[in-house]
């Protein structure tokens, strides 16, 4: 619901515990970290090294905050969907900047786990709900 | 592994049965389609309405395909990421085409659902061995 | 200003010519296809081949639409940011559909050619105004 | 050319100069950072107003970064495809990190200014050639 967001998706590892808070306005709110470290092949070595590395802070609210505090923890494999901004904070009293995730869809890498589904909540919320 | 790939992410419900077959070389292959439905904000009537919709065909290979297989079923909140391209074939002796998303990444969308994680098989599968 | 967009940024070549026409409610339109051809490293054969291609329908709007019309022709190599939804329509009386990309930002790729920038008309529209 | 590529794409106007240089393999490179300012629309006030800003740094190579250095300045609105990974470096001693974007494609955004396209580098290029 705004102009000029910047949307992205990361598919990684989660490298950190999950914490949770309440916003001032008592909603769910969860933290965590996600690495994902490149792969690239080596001509000359025929083999595969490693790459960069990116490390990126991940926010979500509400229900889904609900749902990644019970669901993940450090290790799982994660696919994170939302947008990105400069979050601005103070460390020792210097001004710090790190670009942060808001996630509005967050899930589990089934390229690397295996989960099992439960539906109970799905019955409540039909697809032409799901954006509201 | 390639260059000029257009990679993308789509956030939805699964549409369709999911399909499984081998490719010619055994691989297990999973198929199914993604509904995306927008909903936008009328100012004049202050409500939601539905905005335009997408359904996208997905596939995916191997491991990922068995998981998604016995994973998913039409209705679920789903996230796939991958790269795109335009997929030829015929229908009753016309050449037609559509653009289908070959993911390497699936999950579901915990915004949505919950879920239990089986971890047993990531003991196997340390970080550095998720790109190779 | 939307829930459940599906965002996306092609990056390729125009592939027909820039057709123009005014929506019933009188503004700009412009559409043309991109073309976008995968590249991959054939570790056997030891150099590159081809392979899989996108064929994807762009439309714009506005003074987007203006600015495309007189700046692109066919074979320029292009970048295009939006969102894709299903164009549905009819052809030969059966009906069709097709993906297409509604593009709120395009240019020309640097990577494979030269401009001049004219920049008369960014001092009437300033950084704050950009977005409205 | 890499597994676990984080890819995505930037919209916003160019905030420094454009600065350059040689990589140790005499390669040109060029860096500028770029702002996104989101816009939202507030229904209680029933207006449009400032949301979360980002700010990213990019980096481009070869060609690209060449006809970068001449092309644009501050100010500029931009368009930049690539991959991110977190940039680690020292500042007063102290061990630091930023997240930047590797851009592979580059353009000026038509929707906010005008542009004249020289054609004469493209005769050179097939469309063939273009991933190579």
């Amino acid at each position: 619901m705004a102009w000029n967001e910047t949307r992205m998706t990361l598919v990684g590892r989660i490298c950190t515990d999950i914490s949770t808070r309440l916003t001032s306005d008592g909603q769910a709110m969860a933290l965590f970290s996600v690495a994902v470290n490149e792969r690239k092949f080596d001509r000359e070595l025929g083999t595969w090294v490693a790459g960069n590395s990116l490390f990126m802070r991940v926010t979500c609210f509400s229900k889904l905050a609900e749902q990644v505090a019970v669901t993940f923890r450090k290790g799982d494999p994660v696919m994170a969907a939302g947008k990105i901004h400069t979050h601005r904070y103070e460390k020792d009293g210097q001004p710090r900047s790190e670009i942060e995730l808001t996630a509005n869809a967050i899930g589990p890498d089934l390229a690397l786990c295996s989960i099992e589904m439960n539906r109970d909540e799905l019955a409540d919320r039909p697809v032409e709900a799901v954006a509201a």
